[in-house]
């Protein structure tokens, strides 16, 4: 039987298990990339793991999300992540060079490897034959220390590309097209692979388009065979080299298959609140619109801003609406700033931006209330731009750029229709991406070699291995679906806190019991309880550490949210499941105890624990893979993962 | 007798009073300028007024501040502002247009105008013969309204300018070395005006600089005559039919003379944290310097940042220092990215950011903890810049540039025989200043006729004519030299409800008392008690408007700070001198009541007004000009300009 290009890849990077949908698989990652927000976490686990350099052949530190650097802790946290790339041998990014998908892709992303991100937008390079996941951030530093990355193994879904795009019609549209049919739940559990005649139509930039916005469908990754498009685009950033002909076999089986004729695709938009909220432009055509945004990992390339640029020059953006152009790196703002696309643009109307994440995730440019902004981002989640009861619009930059000159939206083909004068400006891409590197710093060129960290930068506990006595009080008892929400809250005032962990972990559990934190850290251990699905919701990883942190050593549950199960096998805090009369048994304050020898219960594949509660006893259970025991016999994944690296004599501190 | 320029300007616009210093003159506005963080309370006060048209020559708002739009409530200030320029008639500047100091001489400043705005550095186009004066939200509502501006007659004091600048020595040197030599106190109550032979040595632009920075010298403004320079700047700019010759009468007699030889100058450099604290640069050479900024309204414009970009061009800016470019006015930037700069500034490692105040008021780019930042801003007040305890330098742009090259001060002479192909760039400008004029939105082109409030855009009451009966209880006792801080504390929490008096009257003194707000709301009338220096520190109207909006009709104090006196007058609320004794004999809580009719007294002009509390009667003191009564009688400067507004028959709403 043939294989796919995802099990090609995958074959080649297979350290543990098979590819047999379902099965938990090892693989080896060569790249991994992680920016501001997530990235200081990283490194300070990357700093308590013990390890002195950076095990993967590449790994790239990008600051793109806080570049505005509103406090002095966003503008340390930039430092530290220097210092730590120069330390552990990384390459740095400066804040103001671009987005980590696009500085990525221009620098580093190449056909046949595997990428490991600390961020969801990962699968970018997807577009040039590249495996790119997006992970939680211990995961990344997991695989900076060297080991493989675990994963079950996804379905394969070939999406077939038939046809070539229309007028008017972009590769923004193909992808909000499949979130139209297959909603943002759609490619859950799922890697999309594209095929079929339309490929060789589209651009390396275009493909990175679809498979950036890939996340959307909730896919695992999504990835392009390699063809002349591929290796044009890396002869274009000066890499012809790193080019490899990828492309699956002809008699390969998919687990199910999508068609798309391109011809068929016209410009599409996405309405609030969900990108999979899609109709034709024409739809919503006359909806008056107050901000126009055009940037993001999605659609800020250079591409992306030269037809907007195109489409502007000598004309005036409507003075009832504000537009922003923020390039994806400063490499393409570079670019159109020598070929004087960003006088035009700036002659035109546009605010334009230094090179950020920014106003994608609500950071700058929040849209006025009771207004309409379009973004040509990937996500219009409800209150994402900064304010609730937003009404973010997601399309192409022509359909972007044609609301700027209209002040509402407008299908592109009618507008020019109406001016006479406009063309579709295409997809162009430059001879040469010839801006300069001057703001990437390489690990040899390193400025730093010990880490910097301000008054806001904490350290990250590593804990100690299990042991066999896990006794303490019941320090909270809560109901049925507490969220990572109520774990740890993701507000502003809060976030901010997200490289200082005895900090952060005061706000633990606060919105269910503001004395949480402090009865915890003095009562040094202890148990948490709670009903169904405990820790739904988000990845973040803080919702297990700020716990560990605060001394808590085993979770009582009626079931969990697989996420969140996971960081705590990843942080060291065992999770049993408890029946509902053991729930209904144990109140807050309760004196709780494992009966059984704990560390060699775990290890030993045990199931059943005896668990008492008062004087009483009760059953609860450890549902667990060889691995995930490993990881919580050895205090959690950075002392496993450290402990892993001993044994096989890889570098460390200590050496 | 013969005149200073300043007299000349000062007679041409002369409504009441004689120009001999200290004594009160009223002068007609011929235009105002506003910004985004004074201006939403100027155009609230306007509408309150119920008048329906600006009466200056030309009033113009600008969006500088706050341009990034961190929250929605900035872009419904944006929102709001828009709609308010063009309800009233004024120019509106969009966001990401500059700010309003360089904006405003591209575009409006004229020699022999007089032009009043709510920023301090509203002085700017005084390098331009135009005699600009900063001043309060109101004075300037109340000016746009027609009305006369008020103010004690000033000294004027001669800056004769002698020789020529050397190589390396710029403008900003000029003030730098003023400020050295006189101090952030030296100008109080003083006009500086330039005169000698050194004038002609330098551009309008180089002028600008100096005058912009004089308000550092705490000088109510700074002024230069006008010549060929100035005629070659209008005309450059395609206004030169505005040009108008003003100089001094040669037997002109002025207060006070300094003398700068500018042939004696070098480079300098003002260190944390205070524009006077100046060195010469060689003083501090070899300090480590993080960040970099070029920009502001001293040093922002294209004769600023040119000659940055040909010092970097070709180079890269240090690895160990963050470089920021935010030009003062898009159509800097658009200039320079025309001509190439802009890419060549990217190119070498420069954050190219939108035109903005930004960083200069702490707004983004926040100095990371214990590090330098070395600016060519106009001040480095600690904590301005967003961090306590922060390193910020003032210089020139070149040694700016020559920083951000070596990554540490450097004497950019010195710098310059190290790299030995490195040449002073010197003063150049363009032919034509020939920016698009996009995002200024003329009165002819409003896109709005009517008030667009977000929902943190509250209204401004306007009080009721001032009683003949003044009763209730004291409801806040304080000691003395209680500071605007107090009043209405300026942390940025609390700062963003500043379009919204009854939310920001919620935090009235509540640095003394949090229980304060709310118990005068339910007392709905009462009195403020203090000692000795109420109201000292800022100028900030809100500390008169906010304790207004709860009800307080009177304050009685041991002493009065001048400004926040003013700001009473100008509120409405009566402000009455107590001695010792009668201080010491008032509790909190106790019914205080003033026995004359209030009204009558007031306005014929009595002084000592009998205060009972609680049966005891004391005696209190009225210290007012008859203008100051008159004002006070009508409820405030709003409604005394609403009635002269009404009697003189200018337009009102309900015409």
């Amino acid at each position: 039987m043939g294989q796919t290009l995802t099990e090609k890849i995958l074959d080649d990077h297979l350290v543990e298990g098979e590819l047999e949908t379902g099965e938990e698989i090892g693989i080896e990652i060569d790249q991994v990339l992680t920016q501001d927000t997530t990235g200081t976490m990283v490194w300070l686990q990357f700093e308590a793991m013990g390890l002195d350099e950076v095990q993967t052949e590449i790994a790239a530190q990008y600051c793109d999300h806080q570049t505005y650097q509103f406090d002095f802790k966003n503008t340390d946290d930039h430092r530290f992540l220097r210092s730590a790339a120069g330390t552990y041998g990384a390459h740095f990014s400066r804040p103001g060079n671009g987005i980590c998908h696009n500085v990525h892709r221009e620098n580093f992303a190449a056909p046949g490897k595997t990428l490991l991100g600390s961020d969801s937008h990962t699968p970018t390079p997807g577009g040039l034959g590249e495996l790119a996941i997006g992970a939680g951030g211990i995961d990344v530093t997991v695989a900076m220390g060297g080991a493989p990355y675990y994963i079950e193994m996804p379905e394969i879904v070939e999406v077939r590309l038939e046809g070539e795009l229309p007028e008017w019609a972009t590769a923004k549209d193909v992808i909000l097209e499949l979130l139209r049919r297959l909603s943002v739940k759609g490619g859950v559990g799922k890697i999309l692979e594209y095929t079929g005649p339309g490929v060789e139509t589209l651009t390396a930039p275009e493909r990175m388009t679809i498979t950036n916005m890939g996340t959307e469908l909730g896919a695992t990754t999504s990835i392009f065979p390699t063809d002349e498009q591929t290796e044009d685009y890396l002869e274009r950033v000066g890499r012809g080299d790193e080019y490899v002909e990828i492309q699956p076999d002809d008699d390969a089986e998919y687990d199910d298959e999508i068609v798309v004729d391109l011809a068929d695709l016209e410009p599409l938009i996405a309405q609030p609140s969900m990108p999979d909220n899609v109709v034709p432009v024409s739809e919503v055509a006359g909806e008056d619109v107050q901000q126009v945004i055009v940037g993001s990992c999605t659609n800020g390339g250079y591409e992306d801003i030269l037809p907007v640029a195109k489409m502007l020059e000598g004309r005036e953006t409507s003075m009832e609406t504000e537009t922003i152009v923020a390039p994806g790196s400063k490499q393409a703002s570079e670019m159109l700033a020598r070929e004087g696309w960003v006088a035009e643009m700036m002659a035109a109307g546009v605010n334009f931006s230094e090179a950020t994440c920014g106003a994608c995730i609500g950071i700058g440019h929040v849209p006025a209330s009771d207004s309409v902004s379009l973004r040509t981002f990937n996500r219009n989640f409800e209150g994402r731009s900064g304010i609730e009861d937003d009404n973010v619009y997601l399309c192409s930059p022509e359909v972007a750029a044609a609301a700027a000159i209209k002040g509402e939206i407008v299908d592109p083909r009618d507008l020019a229709e109406e001016l006479g004068d406009l063309e579709d400006p295409g997809v162009e891409l430059p001879d040469e991406y010839d801006g300069s590197k001057t703001d990437l710093i390489s690990p040899d060129e390193a400025v730093d070699d010990e880490l910097i960290k301000g008054p806001n930068i904490g350290d990250v506990p590593l804990k100690d291995q299990l042991g066999d006595d896990v006794a303490g009080e019941a320090l909270l008892k809560m109901e049925d679906n507490i969220t990572t929400d109520h774990i740890i809250p993701a507000t502003q005032d809060i976030l901010m806190y997200r490289s200082n962990v005895p900090k952060l972990s005061e706000f633990t559990l606060s919105r269910v019991d503001d004395t949480f934190a402090e009865r915890a850290l003095e009562a040094d251990g202890g148990f948490l309880v709670a009903g169904e699905n405990y820790g739904q919701g988000s990845s973040r990883e803080h919702a297990a550490l700020c716990p560990m942190y605060l001394g808590i050593e085993g979770v009582l549950a009626q079931s969990f949210a697989r996420i969140h199960r996971a960081n705590l096998f990843n942080f060291g805090i065992v999770p049993l499941t408890i029946d509902e009369d053991t729930y209904e048994n144990i109140d807050q304050g309760d004196e709780i105890e494992i009966v059984d020898d704990v560390y060699d219960a775990v290890t030993s594949g045990q199931e059943e624990f005896t668990v008492r509660v008062n004087g009483d006893e009760y059953t609860a259970t450890l549902d667990a893979s060889e691995r995930e025991r490993d990881i919580l016999a050895a205090g959690g994944k950075l002392a496993w993962t450290k402990d892993q690296a001993e044994e096989s004599g890889a570098a460390t501190a200590d050496d």
